[in-house]
């Protein structure tokens, strides 16, 4: 078995071990959760303070010209590109991905006329499934990823996909899943939730159509910060029925007649959350500075070492390490109990029903150390049975 | 004419007058935007500081519960619910208003099977014209809403008017209208961008249908703090586009079906943006002290002086204060100019085109002599023409 002072050792050559000074993480905590909101970078408090202070308190209506308030939605798009793989000017920064996704889909309809169907990935995040029931006209069809061809037919408009599925982990390939819906006729829609922030993206190279994701998982935008939309250029002449004032192609002039913004701008609607966007500014920031196929590697060492500390336990997702994100799921008919009494010693991960234990590695925040520690903690409340304490049992709202 | 000494004698004796100290504005600045966006107060920084270091850098995850994060869309709306005159259980704090629009008259429509027409104020803030433009097999009508029983047929679905004209400032009759539109089988939907914290209002009472509006004006926020979204109890079985996981019967159980809450919670979408939920929990506590109709009368007070203290100008507006929100408006063919030249002597207004010089009157921060001072500088801009220089004549992008 792996030992602690191996773990410093490789913590020791880990080319982005600087980074963990860039958060702020509470004293004695294993940080296993920011798959579901990334930690507070330690510069954003000040990014806040000043967009609140100054820039409100005492710019006030000002700030929408001198503090670049309009630019921020795709400005912060244009910032992301370089880390989803796509080009200036076909990313904007706005609204929930859940509201992002039906911007996309409504686009990919009308693009794809007389096709009515969209497949999903039945395991998907159910935001995913929900705004797909929801649109007008549409016949969602919830399959199986791994039998896709079967499904693909000349009713298929869109093909929308999580990236890495979100209770195992299973990363999907991005190229070939996008070629093999082209080949039918059918557009690609992505859900980056999982990858933005985990892994390298191409989507440009791809040739994907939309995608959308959050900001506050492995990008650190803080909790709820605004999600992303990319649509490829050749697509920007698509309409969308989200028309509100932040995407005609001249807000101000208080034009009676909607006319969308040339480009990425007609997928935005109203005025943004300005206070929430400050977060994202700050933790782009870092991301600047990332190499994310370092990333990557380290992702895959963390992971693959949580699996080998942890022997016996039912993995839920791929061993290959290529085919996995940056998390490690469980099957435990336990897990409920058993996450919230490792919560309860500093190792914070998640539990998703029925019975899925999962833990997320940040690579820029987390060591081979606190791997180990994470996995000593999970095997001591397995073997002591800690997790039967009535405490542990006990069901909140929120998980 | 009205003196300075006179205003500062209705200052002392204002009831409202404590409410300035819990605002912080900058020095030698007169603030006539809070209709756009409000100012800031005292306490906020502290909330939102305590919201990022605390509730997310320390309790990271855990805050969805331990910091009531996920009750906030909901609980947000029924502390906005005395302002609107709207019991518990009806408003939800989230997205922005044109996207709450957007579901509104998309439930609207379902509940009026068979009607398809839209009926818009021609003068609306344009994104409620563009919303309605947006939607599938909806034909708007932009009227004059003196025009309104002329259009009321039986082909109507939804009525949709803002309270109060974003130009002018012009404050149309709640009860009748609502009642007129009734009559005629159609809902009625308000927009209350330029009403909610500038004068009390009676949803309940009126037997409203819907109503959507800001929180960044006069409730203060923050800038593009979270819109809010009313349904009367009687309309929470109406469904709407929206479908994402916030919206569902039970989100943490990640059920592939899409079960709408019961209530008004199957109006919410996405994860919503926390940070800018933190900025409209501490303004609420201020809004919590605030007699509304005390607050209306000091907002009549304080336009009627502004009014009077600028003879010979075109007033936009009505000149009966019961027919006036709290925004004083001029039409001048070189508006934009008097208003950067006005700015620049520290007294903030805005310009919307085509000619309106527009002054809204936060009756919480704002006094007479604020009002004297600003009369004694537009005066003093148009007398000398200061507004000529070529610094004033030059187009922003955003106004």
């Amino acid at each position: 078995m792996i030992t602690r002072a191996e773990c410093a050792r490789r913590d020791a050559v880990d080319p982005l071990r600087s980074f963990r000074d860039e958060f702020r993480l509470p004293e004695g905590v294993v940080y296993l959760d920011g798959n579901s909101l990334g930690a507070l970078p330690r510069r954003t408090p000040g990014r806040v303070r000043e967009m609140v202070e100054r820039e409100w308190g005492e710019g006030l209506i000002r700030s929408w010209n001198t503090a670049g308030w309009y630019d921020l939605p795709r400005g912060l798009g244009d910032r992301l590109g370089p880390l989803v793989g796509a080009a200036e000017g076909q990313i904007v920064v706005c609204d929930s991905t859940s509201i992002n996704l039906f911007k996309v889909l409504a686009a990919a309809l009308r693009l794809r006329p007389g096709r009515r169907t969209v497949i999903c990935d039945a395991d998907s995040f159910p935001t995913d499934l929900y705004i797909a029931q929801g649109l007008d006209g549409v016949t969602p069809r919830a399959i199986d990823p791994a039998e896709l061809a079967d499904h693909l037919d000349s009713e298929v408009a869109a093909v929308l996909l999580s990236h890495v599925d979100y209770r195992t982990g299973r990363l999907y390939d991005m190229a070939a899943i996008t070629e093999l819906a082209h080949r039918h006729g059918a557009l690609m829609i992505w859900d980056l939730c999982h990858t933005a922030g985990a892994l390298p993206l191409a989507l440009d190279d791809c040739e994907v159509d939309f995608a959308v994701g959050c900001t506050y998982k492995y990008l650190n935008g803080g909790p709820g910060s605004p999600a992303f939309l990319y649509a490829a250029s050749r697509h920007h002449d698509a309409a969308q029925p989200l028309t509100g004032w932040f995407g005609h192609a001249d807000p101000f002039a208080f034009d009676p007649t909607y006319t969308p913004a040339t480009g990425i701008g007609r997928f935005l609607v109203g005025t943004p959350p300005l206070l929430s966007y400050a977060g994202l500014q700050a933790s782009l920031d870092i991301w600047e500075k990332v190499d994310l196929h370092e990333l990557r590697r380290k992702s895959q060492s963390l992971t693959g070492l949580f699996i080998e500390l942890t022997p016996g336990l039912d993995l839920a997702g791929p061993q290959d390490p290529a085919l996995r994100g940056s998390q490690v799921s469980f099957r435990h008919p336990n897990g409920y109990p058993i996450v919230q009494a490792l919560i309860d010693r500093g190792v914070i991960g998640d539990f998703r029903t029925p019975d899925i234990m999962r833990f997320g590695f940040a690579p820029l925040y987390l060591s081979h150390t606190d791997v180990w520690d994470a996995a000593a903690a999970l095997t001591d409340v397995l073997t002591t049975e800690a997790w039967r304490a009535p405490r542990y049992t006990e069901r909140s709202t929120v998980t």
